[in-house]
């Protein structure tokens, strides 16, 4: 094989940088077995060699960008060669007048956006999901975030990939049209396929124009069930909202406490977050009818932005949520992060039994929610090293994927599968269906030996 | 095998039959050879049987819905059992809370639409291609419409399909969550995949709510790039527009000619048609932001619809376009209308390029374009018995294609390969990401064989 560099610069089997790629903090599931080594590969053709070493003698790889991913997707339960791709953060080339950027797999999200601020092209990548996410990963979970409501998730703005394929083989699935009909949709089915398929090395993404104008209200509701319900009514009426989010009461408290938004003191009780984005007038006409919505679900104090500033405490308490909840655990204790999505019309019952699950079991519980896509997190504070505590755990987050499921929905709205929700999966397609999802990995992209 | 019901009501061997079923009117290709028979199935068991028998003996399937395609998707060049699914035309179950509806292949989307208003629930699909285009031939080839720049395209709209694979199995792909990251997204590779990995039986679709206020504008330019540039400033500065789309000075004079729309008579330059929807208050907001755009690029006399027979008066010219370019046919011609999509900075080049080749050649043709998704059609008149015009009309559309492609472009935007391009698709994609396409049908579905 030909020298590509000093190996040195290349791979890594320093044992901190072994455990640094396979144990998440914030992970769900972490296993016992890390990877053999860490590669750092500088560009695809770099991939493609550490792909074709690796098919030769049969090891897996492991890509890893972000690590921020949930569900123990960078763990190397085979060991195997973990794929850092912290030397390839760049955007490569943007093409304003097309409205798209192409990007290494490495590069932030939110670094993304704040280049794209620099370049004074009014565009921006609308996509939001862990601040620390990364392209590569973000690509791998098809993931979304507060904005899916109105912009969709990761698959609907990635126009092609470079990828490497299980035997080095690179391919570039599309060109850069902003429509087409053109072949297989190899782009939909490697978004969200968590690194089992290919190695993405390089994708286009398309932008979108930044709003001209945003606001922000917040609306406190008596219960939970009004206030999904008022929630389902603005998005059954068609309103534009540029983020539609559910807090519950027990969230609205632990940021009163974290007082991270203080002096804001906040009504503890379920409570909608709206963004609203376009033209003042589109704004002020969108605020208008929820306004008119809402009075029909008997809404607490409704709090409307005046202003730039007021808009930014009014959504930091949104911001702040994850943090505030994080800082409540005590020695010793974790945070469980998990989410499922279902029909709309089931939304309101799945988040209310999910939370008397939690109750029942004596564990502190938040819920969160993208409601706009009925979709909703929950995150429950447990301490691993108690056995009692940790089945309780189990035994709330497998309930909630039973009962997602049960109506129709699914075992996860946007952190994929993992290793933390494989069996779920089978429960959700069913084994013919998960036969069909193995058979392509395996055969089409020869790669499924290699990393599960 | 079990018998599944009389066969004489599933199996028609009648030549009239095979012949309306392998030939169109409307392709730019046909086949000399056509299906030794047409299977009619009444539900998704029957389309296994069909499934199991084919597999057994290697005949081709070639699944038949609206047979609206253009590009030769319902030919059947190596024989075998063209499957229509005109008893399969049911809107199975409307879920109205959720905001999606599960049918069948056979049903119209007109036709769907149609019993979405008599339901009373404010719901709609806002995919609208050809107006018999039929749910599975939609899925088939990824197709889109007018409304694209607004609601995106097919895949956008699939929630889940019940599928048969080559061999007879049935699977469905996901359940009815409103977003998801479980397992792949075979829905993503099924839409588009023109029948050539699985038969669609079922489909559940998501619905959108209908605006309450709708308008339209109509904006004529002095020459085309300055009406391509206008339309470009537009979606770069992110109004959301409805529809956007464009009609060149020959596609205006066609109108004109045709007299469907008199009294009005519309000037005779490239012209820009922009639908609004949205609230009241929305609509005359999106309506002044583009009144303002506009301004920079010296245009002719605009027309704002002034009421809902406004609307409909000016949106005719639109809508009458095929019609009106069809009727101009003289004994013997026919009209081959093909489509590409580019990136949106080089989509007034490919068009003027496009145009000048059809009129240096002597052929009359026109160019309408979905300018807000950077995808044109040119529609050519030609008699297929002159040897001379047929080769002329094969080296405009190869031309385009040729053109579309190097500017990064795709050879389809919206029609899908077929059998007209093939040859097309491996010029885009290159040879690698052919393969691995064709690795996908063949291996993974077992398919490629019966149908290519």
């Amino acid at each position: 094989m030909e020298k590509i560099c000093d190996t040195d610069d290349i791979i890594s089997i320093d044992p901190e940088d072994l455990f640094a790629h396979g144990f998440s903090d914030y992970s769900s599931i972490n296993v016992d077995r890390l990877a053999v080594a860490v590669a750092y590969p500088r560009n695809t053709d770099h991939v493609s060699i550490i792909a074709r070493i690796c098919h030769k003698w049969r090891v897996p790889i492991v890509p890893f960008s972000g690590g921020s991913s949930l569900e123990g997707h960078v763990a190397a339960p085979f060991g195997g060669v973990s794929t850092d791709f912290c030397h390839m953060d760049q955007m490569v080339e943007l093409h304003e007048n097309d409205m798209d950027v192409v990007v290494q797999p490495g590069l932030c999200w939110a670094d993304l956006n704040a280049q794209l601020a620099k370049s004074g092209t009014g565009l921006f990548f609308p996509i939001d999901p862990a601040p620390n996410a990364k392209i590569g990963g973000m690509i791998g979970t098809n993931c979304s975030g507060t904005n899916a409501v109105r912009y969709g998730t990761m698959r609907d703005w990635v126009m092609n990939v470079t990828i490497v394929l299980a035997d080095g083989s690179i391919i570039k699935t599309r060109r850069r049209p902003r429509k087409c009909s053109a072949g297989y949709n190899l782009n939909g089915i490697i978004v969200g396929s968590e690194g089992t398929l290919e190695i993405v090395t390089e994708a286009t993404l398309n932008l979108a124009p930044i709003p001209e104008y945003e606001s922000v209200t917040v609306i406190p509701f008596s219960d939970l069930s009004t206030a999904v319900n008022a929630a389902a009514a603005i998005i059954r009426k068609g309103v534009p909202v540029a983020a539609l989010e559910l807090m519950d009461e027990v969230q609205m408290k632990v940021i009163n406490q974290g007082g991270t938004t203080r002096p804001r003191v906040w009504a503890e009780t379920p409570t909608l977050f709206f963004k609203f984005s376009g033209t003042k007038g589109i704004v002020n006409d969108n605020i208008r009818t929820v306004q008119e919505i809402v009075a029909n679900f008997n809404p607490g104090k409704i709090e409307w932005a005046k202003d730039s500033h007021e808009k930014d405490v009014l959504w930091s308490a949104r911001k702040e949520s994850l943090y505030s909840m994080l800082a409540l655990r005590k020695e010793g204790e974790e945070l469980w992060t998990t989410v499922v999505a279902v029909p709309l019309s089931r939304l309101a019952e799945v988040i209310s039994e999910s939370k008397n699950d939690a109750e029942r079991l004596g564990l502190y519980a938040s819920v969160k929610g993208h409601v706009g896509d009925s979709n909703f997190h929950e995150n429950i504070i447990y301490n691993k090293t108690d056995p009692e505590q940790l089945r309780s755990v189990e035994t709330v987050v497998k309930g909630m994927v039973k009962r997602a499921i049960g109506v129709e929905g699914t075992c996860t709205g946007e952190h994929g599968i993992g290793y933390g929700k494989k069996a779920s999966l089978e429960l959700e397609v069913g084994t013919e269906t998960l036969l069909a999802m193995v058979r392509s990995s395996i055969i089409m992209f020869d790669f499924c030996l290699l990393t599960s």
